[in-house]
């Protein structure tokens, strides 16, 4: 673990030789329709397609692979709207080590199942009255467990540029990367993958419209916090960016856009009828700016990554209907 | 193009070096909770992700890429319900053929689209009091038109053969491969891979259980004529499996089993839900054999060919539902 903000492309290599086996290496694929629809070549990193259905697993299992012995013994606590809970179950899972996680009652009912589905433990709070972070210090004190929050953590970030990385390496240098951001572990990972594999790659982040708190952090030069945003992306719920986070985007990140919800679900449409897979709200928001002109992109090779694909089957058939 | 009836494996390699550039070389998905399901080692491969979103385009880019001067310069005429329609069109189109195709005018409104979308011409009749055989023999006749019908063609079964080839190259020689069936191209296919890749495989046709005349003339020993089937696997809402698939079939098949609509309807859940693919209800057959135990395979590696993904929209959103 690196404890100082300077992280860099090496950290994501390191990570991605402890999660090698472990996680899987997800299909890079490509469409025609699409093409045609954005101007440009698009590239599309199929992180619905990875364990528990999104890339947190990667810097799940990088920070819980490099647990000492101690802290292996006394377990691993997280709080986590969805996806990074299911990671962190299963990445401790796999690696013999207890998990309680703090998740909202409000959470997608298949991610709360799915996270007690992998044997962890699992302690639910009101988001809009309860502070995640305060009960998960507490409970971290109380039993003497590790605490792995879901983006501000410099093992999270690098494990998460390992998608990236990947990227790059089956498909060679590209124009631009446009990637999903929530609190900042996946775009931040991904900015030091592009640091290192191509320089002049523009590492572009995608917020929902209605929770732009990183877009006005990134503008203003320092965190804003915002309150909980109204979104259908569930993954981008966040009210500010982590600290860690923030330090990496402010060196290596080339700009922050917005989608609508709208837009995320005719993307979400567009994935299941002409490229036959699911992606989750939150997954369709870099694709939604790619189809719907957030950013400029005409003629350039650009890499796209799909966050997670993990959506309740009924919410699902209502997006698509 | 091998007239007689002594399809091998060699035709399939053939087959494998033209659709090579053309056809995607599809990935091949694992999942745990699947494996626990069925007890058994399985290995799908995800034809659902091909070009024109099914197996198809194989066998039609086969036919299509040996047409002489003439051929290519008259057209090419077929009859489909749905995924062959497309796969002619787009073939036709890379390879500057002129396409006519006879759909069912009840066929899934997004594979009528989808086959004018690549340019081909489309003549629709009624399955239920019109033979679109005698149609299309009576058109290919006035317009000196080359008729390539969906299956029962030499070209089109060493075309689809050749994803259970790509199968048995990335995983290895496997215990049994079960096999989606509706006319038997993807069947005798398979089956002509199998014996040079896997000999000792058992491969196995999968039916929807109200349209089982692939089973019926199995064990009878001569092809069997149901009427027009009724079953959400509308790809397999054929009457009878073709002469040459049949002859393939009886030298190279160990066994026809049937499923039926509900299980086809559970399968597709488990997809989206777990993994996050799109499989239309024909692509679902081989897998819910599998997962609904229509075939004994504990503790085997078994091979499943998700044979595609074209499903409208609004019909998927009810299914899942």
């Amino acid at each position: 673990m690196n404890d100082n903000d300077n992280l860099s492309f090496g950290d994501v290599q390191q990570a991605a030789q402890r999660i090698k086996g472990a996680a899987h290496r997800t299909p890079v694929m490509t469409s025609k329709t699409a093409n045609d629809i954005a101007g440009a070549e698009l590239f599309f990193k199929c992180e619905n397609l990875q364990r528990i259905g999104a890339f947190k697993f990667r810097g799940a299992y990088n920070a819980l692979s490099q647990f000492t012995e101690e802290q292996r013994h006394n377990g691993v606590l997280t709080f986590s709207s969805g996806n990074h809970a299911q990671a962190i179950a299963l990445a401790a899972k796999l690696l013999g080590i207890r998990a309680v996680i703090i998740m909202p009652e409000d959470a997608p009912a298949l991610k709360i199942q799915a996270t007690k589905g992998y044997g962890a433990e699992v302690i639910t709070y009101n988001r809009y009255t309860e502070d995640r972070e305060a009960i998960a210090r507490q409970l971290a004190e109380e039993k003497n467990m590790t605490l792995i929050p879901p983006y501000d953590h410099p093992d999270v970030i690098c494990g998460q540029g390992t998608a990236a990385m990947e990227l790059f390496e089956e498909v060679g240098e590209l124009d631009v990367l446009l990637v999903c951001l929530g609190g900042g572990g996946l775009l931040a990972g991904s900015a030091l993958a592009a640091s290192g594999l191509s320089p002049r790659c523009e590492v572009i982040g995608v917020e929902p419209e209605r929770g732009n708190d990183g877009q006005q952090s990134f503008r203003k030069g320092e965190i804003v916090h915002i309150s909980v945003p109204d979104t259908i992306a569930d993954g981008a719920k966040v009210t500010h960016l982590g600290h860690h986070n923030f330090a990496v985007i402010q060196r290596h990140v080339h700009d922050i856009v917005t989608v609508s919800d709208a837009q995320l679900i005719e993307t979400m449409k567009f994935f299941a009828e002409r490229m036959k897979i699911v992606v989750e709200p939150t997954g369709c928001l870099a694709a939604a700016a790619a189809l719907h002109a957030a950013y400029p992109i005409a003629g350039k090779r650009v890499g796209i990554i799909l966050s997670g694909g993990n959506v309740d089957l009924s919410s699902f058939a209502q997006f698509i209907s």
